[in-house]
């Protein structure tokens, strides 16, 4: 199967063939030295300031997200959220579950965050701003810039979920000064999933230490301590987290996260110029280069998805819900490369000859 | 390197393959059929009664200790918890940490759990009862018969952290009446670590239905019903998950949990026969098939375990705390045999010969 889902993606060959040895104790010097060179490596590559800190935490995206939540959130803070997507609407179920007061920017579906959707909360006394820099459901990429000029204005703590965007799109932690950036192991890490990673600047640092968590496992204090020589808590995900590291490396040694970011925008480019013949729009304006989402005109997407699984072994990504009959998403992370979008548009040619689409 | 480590261990050959494999896409038909075996599987194995259901948690053992205590009890239940080492210890901590009122059966490490170490707690209007099956810390495994008699003559809901127990000794869910059995991918399972599994009874399915839960990702509601048709509410550890579904496979067509029992036993009691040169002694009495703890009369604990590693490419299990220097522990766990035995017993009788033991 070929695979342009957003996750799990495509691995590189060093990666799977890491998967097929067997698991090493990992309450050793050794494992300890991987994990610190990965937190270098994640903090080196999201630019994140002098006495940043990661995590690793075993669990999915949502968990690491939970997390910043619990951690650096209180009942004291007043938190503002964009909800453009499914992801949004989870960062503002996690702030309804864990009682934090906040308002919403509504966004309609891929459409993009403008300069006078932040305008009437200019100095509403915001703690803290939660977004998603890539709303993957849609694909759609939010302005980073003035979200960053936003919260320094208003002096309010900066959350981003950068999951599926970190390594896709350039990302400066310090340029914009967020307090803490999410990522996965499955996006554009190209790992299996089971990790999520969460940089930590000294702000966010500060916030831990003085919030107190109701859950052990999400206790971000206990993974810093562990984390300070190399360890976690709990046991972790150590094959998924070796992997990481083989994948960190071979990024570093390709010309680091700036370069990924142009090989996967290049990627990108690639296929979106090809669609030209195709009956697809694109479903948003403003579209993330990890991913881009396509709204059929002359099919359902679902159909779309399935019968490139049933009959041409490839996998596109689906949407859920009210999406599901009207978008499907095709990814532009893992190890994937001009030949494999080659494949995939001519798999939509013959649809097209087949009338399915 | 040779792994008699308690986790993460060595996984078979199939097994491993699978990890050398790209993840493959799951929110399709194909993996939601591979789930509900994989739940049909877990729940056979554990004997678990009718109507039962079972919840694979990306996170650690610690996660799904953490999710059985967030969603079976509340701030008005009372619970009684053996804590005889650091993972009863943990159980301790997490009551704590989430206000369960409690009281403590403390033993001393290695101590098997006695009638007479319950005969004070009878009819203490007890909920609730916690206990590691196997105290993975000193290898002691407690008797479950006398707490299932105890739960059932006072009525208390039994959870049950089966981590390194389940299908290492064997366990009856129906016959123990206990309400959740707890278990891990990196222990029997001899998969890579990340994923963690809760077996759960009508009576845990009943409590989960009514308590409300101030956790998103730990909320088993939310599992459950996801479960229903196969599925998880956030991306799981996706190649771990099908990791676990060829080994149960694997035990199944082997002859199923008794036989894989079976297996497990008479590696530990070919290891514990063969100790009778060597200087140590068995740090408890009451061992779980699924480890030996040794107690070394004539050298540290921790400085056999680095010598293994660093001398013999061996990899023991090493205690932590103040049983660092007192106690390493060997595994029974995983894709070994006789012959692997063999190797560590002579690697011994070679640190025998040049006095490093």
């Amino acid at each position: 199967m070929l695979n342009f889902t957003v996750g799990p993606v495509q691995s590189s060959e060093c990666v799977r063939a890491i998967g097929a040895e067997n698991v090493p104790y990992f309450r050793t010097p050794e494992f300890s030295n991987l994990m610190l060179e990965n937190e270098r490596m994640i903090l080196d590559f999201a630019n994140a300031p002098e006495g940043s800190r990661a995590i690793f935490l075993t669990g999915s995206g949502t968990a690491a997200m939970e997390a910043a939540v619990m951690n650096a959130l209180t009942r004291a803070d007043k938190a503002l959220v964009v909800n453009g997507g499914s992801f949004g609407t989870r960062f503002v179920q996690l702030l309804q579950r864990h009682d934090i007061p906040y308002d919403e920017i509504k966004l309609e579906r891929g459409q993009p965050l403008r300069e006078e959707d932040l305008a009437r909360y200019e100095g509403g006394d915001y703690t803290t701003f939660l977004i998603n820099a890539c709303e993957t459901s849609t694909g759609v990429k939010y302005d980073m810039d003035i979200v960053a000029q936003f919260c320094k204005r208003n002096n309010a703590f900066l959350i981003v979920d950068a999951i599926s965007y970190f390594l896709a799109e350039e990302f400066d932690m310090t340029e914009l000064d967020a307090g803490i950036m999410i990522t996965g192991s499955q996006k554009a890490l190209a790992c299996p999933p089971g990790i999520s990673i969460l940089a930590l600047a000294p702000s966010a640092l500060e916030k831990i230490a003085s919030t107190s968590v109701k859950c052990m496992y999400f206790d971000l204090k206990d993974a810093l301590k562990n984390g300070e020589r190399g360890q976690t808590p709990f046991t972790p995900a150590v094959a998924t987290l070796i992997q990481i590291h083989e994948r960190l490396k071979e990024i570093e040694a390709l010309g680091g996260a700036q370069e990924e970011s142009r090989r996967i925008g290049a990627l990108a480019r690639y296929f979106r110029n090809a669609l030209v013949d195709l009956p697809f729009e694109l479903a948003t304006a403003s579209p993330c280069a990890s991913v881009t989402s396509l709204h059929p005109t002359t099919a359902s997407a679902y159909d779309i998805f399935t019968t490139l699984k049933d009959e041409y072994e490839i996998w596109v990504c689906p949407n859920g819900g009210e999406l599901r009959d009207l978008v499907f998403r095709v990814g532009h992370i893992g190890a994937l490369t001009t030949d494999d979008y080659d494949v995939l548009l001519d798999a939509f040619r013959d649809m097209q000859r087949r009338a399915l689409i």
